[in-house]
């Protein structure tokens, strides 16, 4: 028996307790190159614990609804920024930690042009580029150490469409 | 009295000298997601003098050919990465130093998909999009510090055309 999975809009307000959404929004905090480049300064709060930034790029194939959510993962020792290198739609599932356990599961479904960043520790799903092969760079951390976490669920969730 | 600056095509070989190329290529060093994903591992060298890394995103006016290079910068306390967030094409001015002079100057032309990561100190022309708007995410040195040189030419250089 599966749970349905009802998705909202990705806001930076909804967004907050799991992360950063990383977005050109309003006015740039700095106009560079005489002018003809606009600066939207500092987006994403990373936070390496004793392992270093680095840049990859993931490169995933094209996910469709209805999406089963059976597994979520979370990365206990450093937050994951992605960024579309296409104007695509991303779905991002994310959850609560309840000793342990991921719980009050939520979906959002990204506007073309937004990228994320997930807080260290968060719980989420895998990449889901909706309709198109996704190309993102991943800002995340590089170093040894146990960094991956999944959680399988007995009833999976299913997110049906875009609410 | 302008210099004609000629254009090649950007590759990691010819772009090492200056930074990296932060491109999709081959095959993937990891898979993930239940092989739904392949991941390009940790392809850049950041390299940030007693700051941190962040992620801003630049919002770029579109340049057209011929471009004059007038004015080259440097970041000497950190690596500055640039990643289009459309598959766009843009123009990578970069130089030489000779005792604090930019010197030898080289023009690259991305292939849509490929990213930059410039290194520290890196001598590089301003953000150019090759006619179309470009949104990029940069990866830089968040902190305090004179982070930025400017170099003005007295006889400029044009790039005429993508050869």
């Amino acid at each position: 028996m599966s749970k349905t999975l009802k998705t909202t809009a990705l806001t930076a307000d909804a967004f907050a307790p799991y992360g950063d959404v990383i977005e050109i929004s309003g006015a740039p905090d700095k106009m560079i190159n005489q002018g003809m480049c606009g600066r939207y300064h500092d987006l994403a709060l990373l936070d390496f614990n004793d392992g270093r930034a680095g840049i990859s790029l993931f490169d995933a194939r094209a996910r469709a609804l209805p999406h089963v959510v059976d597994m979520v993962e979370r990365h206990p020792m450093g937050s994951q920024a992605f960024l579309p290198l296409s104007p695509l739609r991303f779905l991002v599932v994310v959850a609560d930690d309840t000793d342990g356990t991921p719980t009050n599961l939520k979906a959002f479904v990204t506007t073309p042009g937004q990228g994320i960043n997930l807080h260290r520790g968060i719980w989420h799903g895998v990449l889901c580029p909706l309709g198109t092969q996704g190309k993102f760079a991943v800002i995340d951390r590089i170093g040894d150490g146990a960094n991956l976490e999944e959680h399988w669920f007995d009833a999976p969730y299913v997110v049906n469409s875009v609410d």
